[in-house]
């Protein structure tokens, strides 16, 4: 099952493809999702007469109708240095270090992961939607994500694409700033689906790609295996909910491996596109804030 | 426009019909309603693949999804002796009366209407859905009647096929018995649609039409025009809003003309079918409470 | 048990007074009854520091708080013909009549009691507040009744001082307009208090008394004792919930009996006090709608 | 004006003091605080007859009732590094280091805070509630800060007593582990009283001070001036606000000064007592989670 949002003028609709069907769907997503994951009907309204496709494509808006985020996470969370590439790009840089070893190459190889709280529904946007750099931040780039939504205890009730939108800038200089770097307005994108456990398969074999298209050109272009993936989802979940009660639909971004060099940034105007295998496309448009 | 609602295990959605499309409606049936009469864009979701001919004949279930009340009213509230028929047809009974007049005459003369509490959402059910007799009511009669839901100023904003169940014994015995009447679970029918007043047209030209079926036979048809209401709708109103503060969405059932001779009751199994021009055709099974 | 409520500026406090102690009430009024009427504790915060007496008499506001409905109930019903007194006096008009007996004689002495809408929250006032006149009636009359709030299965939890105003001479004109001459803004009033069963005891040894002060003049002044009463309230309870789901916290005003004679009728200005034994006085101007 | 909450078996009530009376709030806190600083009348309800000072001493309960989380924000906010005592501190350890400089040596002399999320209502309590040690944390602390409650424009509402308990050896351990050293179950503590700025006066002149008691001994015992605090409290509000939408009422804890020397750590039945001048005291045992 495959659940997806439209919105039209601040109103919100709820839908759900199963067998290359669509339909309305009548409860909200995260109990359509607890239900599904329990082996239980969830609650299905007619077949929609849409073409999701084109829904996607068509400058993201159809009779008035666009994608939105496919659901409102109470509270978004993000993993970090989960991927090898991850760890050896950053060592290029001028990074924190202890002891000799940079704070990620630390973290890379400790047991513990590094969790960090990356915002609310609010501060997130959906398939077609904006996401912004900071108005303090000259260099900041998307992270192309597999999103896992949990319940309370953890279970895996759906993957989604994500995009854990950073201000590098900020985080490079301290990473005592990754909070300013994380989390501000439109600094998360999600969708367009949520796709259940049983459409995705193998989470470990997805290719995650990326493109940064800036006018007629694609300024970036970029994929990797989820196969690299060095912690497992499982893992990162544990270290969340240790000790930490999160709600029911909590959104757990699971890491970025693919990472633009330098002098590469977001700018006003950029569209991020982000696919996953059998999670779909996402594409948002890049605004500055303050502008 | 009409709109209409579907319902699935408990969870219910919201749909309109515009131009024979129908429409996933992303709003709340009354916001509609108050958009639609403002002249201002209804909150439209896709088109919805259905064949709602289909899915209001087929035993009333299609996939898990049915038909319910096309919205949840605060407060439904009815009128009596709207027209002659009703007017003369009560004169026959041992009905009250007071200096020679039967109360049903007096009121029917009068400039006053009678206009009376019918009940609450809860107690009222949609097409497909079991209206009730009293456990305690021999007696008890549908009353097939146009319905009009009005906003908290007394605006018209949609009409609807309403069935203003009453226990015609209890009424007959006591005026006083009127609340005990016409007050209960499930003694309230409305829909299957809401319809707009730019679809409806003139409401004094509709055709109401009643058929009640008992297995195979039909043990009651009978049909009136509307252009025999002698109240008219705006004057029910007037009266209905005086000094009374009616919520949005308040629907008021405009009286009754077809009245089935004694000795018809209802009987649990029956089904009642109520059409009236241009709203569509309301099937409700019959059930005696307390069985 | 007592509970009551206080507001200022449109904000509401509850408070509830155990063995003469004022203490803050945690809860929702209904919350705390049903606790109370299981044998649980009821969430009780601090003392307060208040003279109810005088905050009940000094011109009903104190510091900006006055009293106010002692909770929100979400119907109203009333019973009527309850007292022998109310069956006699209305003998005396020209009532409705059904082969030579008014309707009310038949009522009273009929196994079925009278049971009516009364109304919804909105409707309702507390001690101090305005009760209304209706714009279009010329008699208008109080009825000083026993209230008593009952849970959705006809539990008695309080018992309330109520005054079921009507529009006497709508009623007289014709028994098919009682809902309008019932159903009205500020057409009823509640209160100062809700009181436990075992505050109240015997609740058929009450004495209900009535006062109407115009200026310095007391127009009316009349009681009754509740043992009067000839229809029990819970036989009126029974056939208020039979076949017909009320919610928690349903308030039935039982019937009156105190009824000022013609040509005695509500003012604009004047002032009705009502007091029943262990119950405490409600008082409430009057206000003439329309003006 | 003081706010505060008090319970009683999962009921909440709302108390303000105003001139050393307590009065019953009608609003909810954050409510109060925008019409306070507005200068618009507050919804009091009547004197309470409480002696605040029992109430906060007396083993925390008194009639089943005692002080709770002072409101529930939505979003809780910290800042680090904001004494010098906290850089300085901090250098003594293997901590992060960035060309030769530690990363709290950067923040303290950057013209940029650290600023990070530290939780949510459900993850504070208030006094005498416990706060808690990770089940895998051996080396925590309590953090005594200043807490300033803001509306979505930064606007300072109130101030409070907060304790930003934090896992130290997880920090300690790499920065990047900072999210759940801060971000757990219990591991943030305010009140007892939200404090309007009027009564404040200079927030630059109070003394913070914290006891840790285990058994009969006082474990540690320090205090500051916010003298001392190099970064102004409206700096920091400025870039916690800054592309970055805060709810009203979100609370922000303004850093630590306060910091028990190794190896002491927060164990199981410790009691972690907290002064700030005009503020009140805040005591909340500690429990060890896990256990």
């Amino acid at each position: 099952m495959k659940l997806f949002r439209l919105t039209n003028n601040g109103w919100v609709g709820n839908f759900a493809i199963i067998n290359n069907k669509v339909y309305v769907l009548l409860s909200d997503p995260v109990t359509a999702l607890k239900l599904y994951s329990e082996g239980k009907e969830v609650p299905l309204g007619p077949e929609v007469n849409v073409n999701v496709d084109e829904l996607l494509n068509r400058d993201y808006t159809y009779r008035g109708l666009r994608f939105t985020r496919p659901y409102d996470p109470i509270e978004v969370w993000g993993s970090g240095i989960v991927y090898e590439v991850a760890r050896s790009r950053y060592t290029e840089e001028d990074v924190a270090m202890i002891k000799g070893k940079t704070i990620y190459e630390l973290v890379y190889d400790a047991e513990r992961p590094e969790i960090f709280f990356k915002g609310t529904a609010n501060r997130c946007v959906g398939h077609g939607e904006p996401i912004a750099v900071r108005s303090d931040s000259e260099w900041t780039l998307p992270e192309p994500e597999l999103g896992v939504v949990i319940d309370s205890r953890g279970k895996i009730l759906a993957y989604t694409v994500s995009d854990d939108v950073s201000a590098r800038d900020l985080e490079a200089q301290n990473p005592l700033y990754l909070p300013q770097s994380k989390i501000y307005n439109n600094s998360c994108a999600m969708g367009p689906f949520l796709v259940t456990p049983d459409e995705v398969g193998n989470p470990y074999d997805l290719t995650i790609s990326m493109r940064i298209i800036r006018g007629s050109a694609v300024v970036f272009e970029g994929s990797i295996s989820t196969s690299k993936m060095r912690r497992r989802v499982e893992d990162q979940i544990k270290y969340l909910i240790r000790d930490n009660a999160v709600p029911d639909g909590t959104l757990l971004s699971t890491g970025t491996a693919v990472i633009p060099p330098r002098p590469i940034t977001l700018m006003h105007g950029d569209v991020v596109e982000i696919s996953i295998t059998r999670l779909g496309t996402q594409r948002t448009p890049v605004i500055k804030l303050g502008k």
